[in-house]
Order: structure tokens, then sequence, then C-alpha cells
């Protein structure tokens, strides 16, 4: 372990969930894909918005909820994120500054209005997510201080910013940095559609050994490598991958590291009450058992802790104190 | 029973709440009663803000709440309270018309910010209020509409209300309207030191008989008659309003009802996780089993059932369907 500022700084979407209820019937009706993510524009964020329940928001974005997971796991996290200078903005900053991360993007006027995310959460718990990315894709790479990634243990990329030009351009700008100053990179695909879209690109960054720890879904890691099995999928990602982790849902996580397979099973729960967030608080466990030197098999049962406690309850982030659940395995 | 367009029209403070968890010794350090409300200004609203935890944005109000409860009940409701034409606002527009409620009051941008409600929930399950009033104080007497409110069997005020100058006199407006259409008028106190404030202008309300339906805690009833028994000061007011209706945490509520007295048991309840709207879904069942013609002794239970459902969740509007705990009460 280094004696950095931050054990992990996270590039991501800035994004309010407004999180509704929502029957089959209505994602039949508007002829949405259960459980996947798609962008929308404005015009159609507000259409649908009428059409939907009533909202909860919290604040969420891929990797936001992740360093909210590593902060609540008593780690020092930072977020590099775009926010406009509206309500939502400030709900935003203000939700991620009081876990205790530090973050210093400034909002912007000149950007549109801050990202939402509707969530429909079907009574099956499933999450099925319809993002207006306004401002949050307008991140530019002047967000990113090299000096502060450089600071970091672990810098972690979230794949839904690869789609958007300047936010690739600010990630490809902190990656070279993290790449001088021996910060590891750790990137989460986030969605098979945005790989599908970036495959060869994804690929030469991984030849290139850019990327230190690769975060998937089944789904993700398959169209990755164009395979239809997730564990040959992995293997082929593994070839220019040090450490692959796949998520695999109530099956649990396996993570292929250095020529060896590690696997955990998912924590039992109670009840499941809304996904919305599982991904993200696995890769903030992972992410946590890595900064703190345990290994992949302590890290992928970090994870799976703090997966479990997100998905039983509505929202991306932990609502416990998730060093409770943590026991013994950080130490 | 009439046949009126609405069976419940509501006036009230148009609130988004913002839902935190605090420490007893967060409200200790800042000088907060625990389970009291308190008006805060934008820059105290500010600075708080900046002191307390993450939170989850939801629409409340008082007498939105109630109005929801109606709603989910099954009951037709209408809400009249002054927005800003901001974030905060487009939200709560939003979550009241997606319940079904009739809600026509135009946004202003002439009333500075929409209003919030910085709600602290302590480990014991305890809501303590901050309210910056904003926009909702600036609620005037052309948002009421003497049709519509002719159009409703019920009127709903809100005790908050009663505090600020234009929307006193808006809700004066509404009395008249009802008073010649035959609309019938309920009161909710709100809050002790509201009561505090306007005990004088309150009794004389009373003794013009402009009030049909009178809804109290113990503390709030106690503070109109300057009683230290709630059931001598229900007594007391009782002379002067023919339905005053107790509230009394989880002894239950009792009502007294032209010369009868009623009373309901706090209905069982599987975990406390958060008090906020309890009083308000109290009102919410027995204003749809007085809209029903249902009764006190079945419109205490319908109170009942409504608060028990929404002190197991976060936030202060129901998330199940009323209906199916109501059962045959509502026929």
């Amino acid at each position: 372990m280094t004696d950095r500022c931050l054990d992990v700084l996270a590039i991501g979407n800035a994004i309010v969930d407004v999180i509704a209820d929502a029957g089959d019937d209505f994602l039949a009706r508007e002829g949405m894909h259960k459980g996947a993510m798609r962008l929308i524009d404005e015009a159609e964020a507000t259409r649908l918005y009428e059409a939907m329940g009533p909202g909860r928001e919290l604040s969420g974005g891929s990797a936001g909820n992740t360093v909210a997971g590593v902060a609540s796991l008593g780690l020092r996290a930072g977020f590099i994120g775009q926010l406009a200078d509206d309500q939502l903005g400030e709900i935003y900053a203000h939700d991620i500054r009081s876990l205790g991360i530090a973050f210093t993007t400034p909002m912007r006027s000149d950007v549109g209005a801050s990202a939402r995310c509707l969530v429909l959460v079907t009574p099956d718990a499933q999450r099925t997510m319809n993002t207006f990315l306004g401002a949050a894709q307008r991140l530019g790479p002047d967000a990113v201080d090299p000096a502060e990634v450089a600071d970091a243990q672990i810098l972690y990329l979230e794949g839904y910013l690869w789609d958007p030009d300047e936010p690739r351009r600010a990630m490809i700008k902190a990656i070279e940095a993290a790449h001088a100053a021996g910060t590891k990179v750790a990137f989460t695909l986030s969605d098979s559609f945005v790989v599908d879209r970036h495959r060869t690109d994804l690929w030469q960054l991984f030849r290139e050994r850019r990327v230190d720890i690769l975060f998937a879904n089944e789904a993700e890691i398959m169209s990755l490598a164009e395979h239809d099995s997730a564990e040959d999928a992995a293997l082929a990602v593994a070839a220019e991958v040090p450490t692959v982790v796949v998520t695999c849902g109530e099956q649990g996580a396996f993570a292929l590291s250095n020529g060896h397979r590690y696997a955990a099973a998912a924590e039992p729960i109670r009840a499941l009450v809304d996904t919305t967030g599982a991904g993200d608080l696995f890769a903030a466990g992972y992410l946590a058992g890595e900064a703190r030197g345990l290994g992949p098999e302590r890290s992928l049962r970090l994870g799976a802790i703090a997966a479990a406690e997100v998905i039983q309850h509505y929202g991306a982030r932990p609502e416990a104190d998730l060093r409770t659940f943590a026991g013994d395995l950080l130490g």
C-alpha cells in the first residue's frame, strides 16, 4: 500500500436518480427492455416523466454510487463529474460531499441541465433505466487534475462515459496521468450496448495495458469478447487485462487475476427490493479490498456484501454503514 | 353524499422533503427539538443542508400528503399550493399530478425558490423538520377558485399556512366559498406553535362555525384550549366545532362528534421506520371515511390504517395502494 491521499478516485456521470414503481405493462407499452439502460434526450425525458408515477429523487450515477460505497467502507474516495448550476446539481453535490467524498468539479452554467435517470422499478425488483445525460456528458479534460490522479491509489472509470466525446477525452487524460504515476486503473464496462459501440477501441486500450482491473457483468463481458459463454469471454479478456471481475447476479461473481480463478457466492438477503446499484456496490467492495491489498478472494466477498445491502432498499447507495457488514474482512 | 367533482380539496404548503438520517447528537448540537417543525430562512436552509447527511427527495407538505392518501384510497382529490418555476417545483407538480390529483395552481417566477423541508430522522424513527417555505408562503387569494371549492365535498386546510399573511387570506377566501356552497371545512392545527401564535383568531373562526372538522394531536389541542389534558381540551373545543379529531400517537385516536365520543386503537405495525406523515395520513383516512359517509368510528379506523402504512417506510406518502389495507371499510 502506498501513502496516497485517496484510495479510489472515480470519473463518472453525475446523475440524480428519479425512482418510481412501474408495472410490466408500463414497460411493454413504452417498448422498454427490462433491466437495460437507454439514453434519452430532454424531450423524451420530459414526456416519460409525465407518464410515470411519483418519484423519489436520490443521487446516483454508477461511479458515484461506487465511491459512496467505498466511503461507507471507511476508505478515502474522490469523484470527478459534471453538474449544471441548478437544483439537481446542488442536490448531487451535497449528497456526495456529505459522504466525505472529495468532489471539486465546478458546476457549469453552459452545459444544459444536470443529468437525471428515470428508474422504473418493476414488482420483481428489476430496474429499467432511462438516462438524460445533460450536463454529465459535457465533462471535459479540464476537469481532470493529473496531480489528483497521481495522488490516488486506484483510478476508477465508468464505461457509460466512454460514449460521449468530451468525457472520453477526459478519461484518456486521466489514464495517462495514472500510467505516469503508478496509479492502478479500474474500468467498468457499464452496459453491453456501450461495449458494442466501442469494442475496437476498448480492446486497444486493454492491449496497451492501460487497464489493470476490469469490471463487467455476464452480458457485458460476452459482448466484449463476442463469446456466448461468460467464462470463455472472461478468459479471452484476461489475456490482456491482469484482473477481470465478472458479476453474475444471484450466482455471485468470479475473478480471473494473474492466471488464477476466484469465486464468491452472492450474500444471502432477506428481501429483494430494488436491484439498482448492485453492480456499482459490488465494484465498491472489490475496490476497497484491492486498495487494502486483501487479494481477489476477499475482495470478491467484500463486493458481494456491499451489493447485498444496496438491493434490499430503494436507491443505489448504501443506507447502512457498510463497515458493520464487512466484519473482520477489512481488518 | 353529494355529486361533486372532488371529494377533498386541500390547500397547503407545496414542499419537497429532503430526508436524511441523523443522530441525537446532531439534533443536540443544532439545538433542535426532536419531533418539532421549525421555519428557517434560505440562509439557514443552506447552512443546515451543508451540515446534514445525504438526502432522499420526496414530495411532502402536510396537506399534500393528506390528498395523496385520499387519492390512494380511491377518492377524488384536488390541491392548491404555490410552487416556484424551478426543478423542485417540477418534481412536486409531477408527483402530485401523477397520483391523479387535480393540481392547477400556476408556478410563479416571482416568488423565490420552491419550498423544501429538511427532515432529520433519528434512530428512534422520530422526524424533526426544518422548513424553508420559500414560494409556498406566497400562495395568494388569486390561487383560490370559488367554483372549485364549491365543487368539493370537503375543503381541507393546513394550519401551517395560517402563519403567513397571503395564504391566510387565500384560506379565508376558500372558507367563505365553502360556506356559501355547503362544502364542509376541515382544518388541521399542524403545530402547537402555530396554535400559540394564532389562538385568538382560530377560536373566533370556530365560534363563527366556519370549521366543521378539526384535526389536532394532543400537544396542539392542549395548546389551543390551554388545558393540560387532551380530553378536557377536546371537550372545550367541541363546544364550538362539530367534530374534533385528536391523534395520540401509538395510543390511537379519538373523536368528539356531535355530542358523542369515539375512539380507535393504533394499527399494529411490523417495524417503525419514519413517523413523517403519520398525522397527515391519519387525516386522509378520516376524510375519506367522512366523504363516504361512514361515520366517525369507521373514519377513525381508516385513519389508523392509513397512518400505519406510512410510518413503516421513509417518506410521508403511501407507497402501497391503501385500498388493499382498507378492506371492506370503504365498501
